[in-house]
């Protein structure tokens, strides 16, 4: 159900001068948490492999079992993401999502309550656990995304989709592929050489797709993500601003969630949906 | 038929210490001419554009309908070879292919031959004309090129497969998905800031696949494409060579076509097909 289904103003024609949806000729979509679920497909394959090393380390041995693995998840994503803002906003650190992966792994390996993972896991173990990252199976997508982007490769004139992300090109390549997700294109951190919310991700993806700042301004691309600094981002570069609630996102994020609110309401999106899919009857 | 099937040696087993193409883990093609009859498609386009033209101009007139709009589609092809590789070798001009496209065919227009084209045709119509090849459409593959990734695509571990091509990365999403073509990425002239041959192309696009020198060293990349110079661009950057006889491509070009030979018969490519299929049993 869209979020403005109980509003009396559609959020497409509220708003004098307002530009609708109806000149969007690109999405872009955030993948991780966006499309993907991520939170359940690490932590399930993160506890198989715990599972496996204490099988193999004896029958008694529930070391590595003991730990919280949505929990772990959890606080990798969340390095992942104040790291990549970091890095964003003129950081240094690595322009690769597998190596960041593998530097805040090792970081929270210091705490003492994962000591047993460090004693457990060798770096090259560990180095394998980042490429988990890729193997976000059919699990792993939001039960709506498939058949969403479906929907809208229906749409005439076509709507080009493509992922806008941090990961890098073979992390939304891989992802994409195990997932059958019908993407045209994907931009990624390294490819952009940088990561969101910095402008040269959404300028970049837009100029590459053949959209210029004034097919922006007449809002031919959109932004559409989970996390609502990432729409706040891509709005003050002329995408238009398309809001999924999920689960496992903008937990705790001011402003994020339940709280996001259409321009319409004095908020800070163009749309706001529960499910990919919605968003073709929007477009057209 | 592979060419190699009346020869007593396997390409992939001849040549002491010759790597095979078992390792490939990724194939980049080439689009235009490779996997896409670029000639059928564009000639067609033209004369149906120069058709309407005429009869919106009176019905007695046939001026633009007098054109061989074949010998005028390779020729406006000849000049983006020419023009791509003079920048590829450091050479000024556009990096936007819509653009190239658009300066080459102002230039052709000058010819006193082409001065009908001139007169009835705008600056604005003639860039709109440009635009036709991102609109081949299904009549624009050559017909194995769908099955052909289709088959690819079931090889297990997987293949990724990517197109390297100097187009514009709007140009190959575009192309893509009219003919809907299997295809995992894209890598194209302003994505990856050049033209092949230069070294950027090949070295970029399989980096960005995760493919470092190391790996491309292992065989784990191949290049495919109807194009012997692309190929031997490739080589010289560790990729495996997949070359593809097309008829429209190395028209006339010295060691192309016919004359393309396997490393095993003392010659420059690793395989050569004649279907996209073939390279399939090859893999694994």
């Amino acid at each position: 159900m869209a979020a403005n289904a109980s509003s009396s103003a559609s959020p497409l024609t509220a708003g004098a001068g307002q530009l609708s949806l109806e000149n969007v000729r690109a999405v872009l979509f955030d993948q991780f948490g966006t499309l993907t679920d991520w939170q359940g497909s690490i932590s399930r394959l993160l506890a198989e492999e715990a599972r496996k090393t204490d099988e193999s380390s004896g029958a008694g041995s529930k070391g590595l079992q003991s730990i919280d693995w949505l929990l772990f998840t959890q606080v990798w994503r969340d390095g992942y993401m104040r790291r990549t803002r970091e890095i964003a906003s003129g950081g240094s650190g690595p322009g690769n999502i597998d190596e960041l992966h593998f530097e805040i792994l090792n970081d929270l390996l210091e705490k003492p309550e994962y000591a047993v993972i460090k004693e457990s896991w060798t770096a090259e173990k560990r180095r394998e656990l980042c490429w988990l990252w890729h193997k976000l199976d059919g699990e792993s997508t939001w039960p709506d995304s498939k058949p969403g982007l479906e929907a809208l490769r229906k749409l005439d004139p076509p709507v080009l989709l493509a992922t806008l992300s941090n990961g890098t090109l073979r992390l939304l390549v891989d992802v994409t592929r195990h997932n059958s997700l019908p993407l045209d294109a994907h931009f990624s951190g390294d490819l952009l050489s940088s990561y969101k919310p910095n402008p040269k991700m959404y300028c970049g993806a837009s100029s590459l797709l053949g959209f210029d700042e004034d097919a922006r301004k007449r809002g031919e691309v959109a932004m559409f993500a989970s996390h609502i600094d990432d729409l706040r981002a891509a709005s003050q570069h002329g995408l238009r601003t398309i809001y999924i609630r999920r689960s496992t996102e903008d937990v705790g994020v001011p402003h994020g969630g339940a709280a996001v609110k259409l321009k319409s309401e004095g908020g800070e999106v163009d749309l706001v949906v529960d499910e990919v899919g919605e968003l073709a009857k929007y477009l057209r």
